[in-house]
């Protein structure tokens, strides 16, 4: 065998093999109770939907499916996008200003490429989705940490850091923010800070990525108006997906930007997956067209409500008194505190051994914070967060 | 509306949307002849083996379908993959040295990531690829080009460059090839050139990254063995797709290599794509295990060697004597010189004018060389194939 280790690129050489792959993904084959990765509850999932319309596909249809498609998407998908988020404020033309994606995950990548320039100022929460940060790291920016609250990203420290930034004759270039239900924390942005935000984009002359996933899985009332439905400038780009709504294993995400920026979003694709796959861009289409979407969204959330109701209560009754955490409003995370100097990276381990795995809250900041752990409720059974709570209440009172 | 040109970054600036986009993929509504991408024929896809797939799916494939899925590909694919390419003399364990990704494109995004750092010297076919040079381009490799000729790369040229790098105390990092079937000259390398490319591998210690789309395409006896599957010593990566044999749309491509290059394309995937779709993923696993596949690609063949030949036909009696082209014994297109001096890229305007569109040889190389131009064949019906190829004769003769 030859040396193969001199062979990777810089950035090739950090992507090592971590330990929390294996765990926050599902396996087949092991015995844990996962709080780890946000995974769509198994029987809800719209399998009869999905196979129903695969059985009543045109000839037509078929050929579209199997044959490229174009780039920026299947035009029926992007239509019945460009619908779907005109229901919560956000105005596009499907034929210029969305692009579908596999998942969020590649919106995040376009983004990373078209607009990250080593050394760029990049504004993110603390905390914030650890793929994302790991996705913008690709492009060696510098993170501006921003504090998260409850009430979502605080633009008072916002503004304080943008002033600081100004000051030095510097200029931050773009924002990442999760307005609702944030990842990992749940917070929901209020709709003040919301404007701020905006207010602060036009002033400081930065650009603002937001990532949407949960918002459509709101506990009280109707999702909150993305900043893209309140934008009137055209600096917001945003992404959502099926994976919580609907189906993680479609694939199926989208970003909508103004049409500069989607174009040459499109070319970037061009280089990384030429077009999403036909199966699931036409099954999307047509869930959105027969009314399942609107029929699914509703029916899982309530599925996630209860979910996190039987969490809460394992919480109160197992969990330390020094764990502190905020009842989600919507989402799929509980967000867990615990006292600082509190180690959750080891936590885990220790926890494994028990046959219960959560994602330790290190992995959500750019910089280093031990001491929150994140709790999913999406993918376990009742049964299971119950018995899974009780072990990691007993092995949290050991450990504080 | 705020400047929004500041925002790129300097490889996002790069991405201009090109006419050769709107050109290549065929778009509903227009009249033209397209002899340009690598589409499918399109009364060939397989719709009623995967309409009746998913009609068979249990409730259990269901729920796997639809849920996220392993990074590396599901498992039922990775071990249906070993056991395709192992029928070629690739040996692969399909649980560490296969990820399934979406299409070649994927696969060459990731190997542009995890090994190309700015100004490695890579070696690529002039001409090759077109979207493996603008993926490469991504990470400002300096290209090195060895020429092609119709037994494949000039391995003789190859190691007089290989001795010149190596007397400036320089080394070539990768070399990028498509030995059967290459894109676009269709040209097939030779058994001898084949092994000693990988002796030239040895010696000036480099690796190799083998793109095999094409090679299954073959109209005189079964596919050529691919260098992966002569190599013994673990250099060489091996990509091939879905897209010319079964079905473009679905997405379906593969890498493999040594488990240490795996495991760090794994861990870029994760920030790309998480996962491959889940309904393309099984239903090629399904085709795989029923003979589909291998009943797909004897009768695909069958029909791009005919067309193949009404092409070749309708060149001879229509095209000028000054153009030169070689006979495909593979593939899917037809690659043709033309006078020292002559533009395909000016040609191109004037030829979609006249209803008929083709790529122009400039973009299959690193440098600049403009009077190539590539036919597909694979897409345009018999009958479009003898009018287009008419009018392009006729518009040819008026210009030389």
């Amino acid at each position: 065998m030859f040396d193969s280790k001199k062979f990777y690129s810089k950035l090739g050489v950090t992507f090592e093999s971590s330990i929390m792959n294996s765990i926050i993904l599902p396996k087949p084959g092991t015995k844990l109770i996962r709080f780890t990765g946000g995974s769509y509850d198994v029987p809800s999932l719209p399998s009869a939907e999905v196979k129903r319309i695969f059985e009543e596909a045109s000839p037509q249809a078929w050929a579209e499916m199997l044959q490229y498609g174009e780039t920026a998407g299947m035009p029926s998908l992007l239509k019945e996008l460009s619908t779907f988020m005109a229901g919560h404020k956000i105005k596009t033309d499907p034929t210029k200003e969305i692009i579908v994606t596999t998942g969020s995950q590649e919106a995040i990548d376009l983004v990373s490429r078209v607009f990250i320039d080593k050394g760029d100022m990049i504004l993110v929460g603390a905390p914030t989705y650890l793929q994302a940060l790991s996705a913008f790291r690709t492009q060696y920016p510098k993170f501006v940490d921003i504090p998260i609250d409850f009430e979502g990203m605080d633009t008072h420290i916002l503004e304080e850091k943008l002033k600081k930034i100004k000051a030095t004759g510097k200029k931050a270039k773009m924002l990442y923010i999760i307005p609702s239900f944030q990842n990992p924390d749940s917070s929901l942005m209020t709709l003040e800070r919301r404007q701020r935000v905006l207010e602060l984009a036009d002033k400081y002359d930065f650009i603002i990525f937001e990532d949407n996933p949960y918002g459509y899985i709101s506990f009280e009332g109707p999702m909150p108006t993305p900043l893209a439905g309140l934008d009137k400038s055209g600096r917001v780009m945003y992404t959502s997906t099926f994976s919580k709504m609907v189906s993680p294993g479609m694939r199926i995400g989208w970003i909508t930007a103004n049409p500069e920026f989607t174009d040459h979003m499109i070319e970037a694709k061009n280089n990384t997956s030429i077009c999403n796959d036909g199966l699931s861009q036409y099954a999307a289409a047509e869930l959105f067209r027969r009314g399942d979407v609107a029929r699914q969204i509703p029916k899982v959330t309530r599925v996630y409500r209860k979910k996190r109701d039987v969490m809460l209560e394992a919480m109160e009754t197992s969990f330390p008194k020094k764990a502190k955490w905020e009842e989600p409003k919507g989402g799929l995370f509980l967000w867990v505190k615990l006292p600082r100097g509190f180690d959750t990276d080891s936590l885990l381990m220790e926890s494994v051994k028990n046959g219960i795995a959560f994602v330790p809250g290190s992995l959500f900041f750019s910089k280093p914070v031990h001491n929150y752990l994140r709790l999913n409720y999406s993918l376990p059974s009742e049964e299971d967060i119950v018995t899974g709570i009780q072990a990691l209440g007993r092995l949290l009172k050991e450990k504080l």
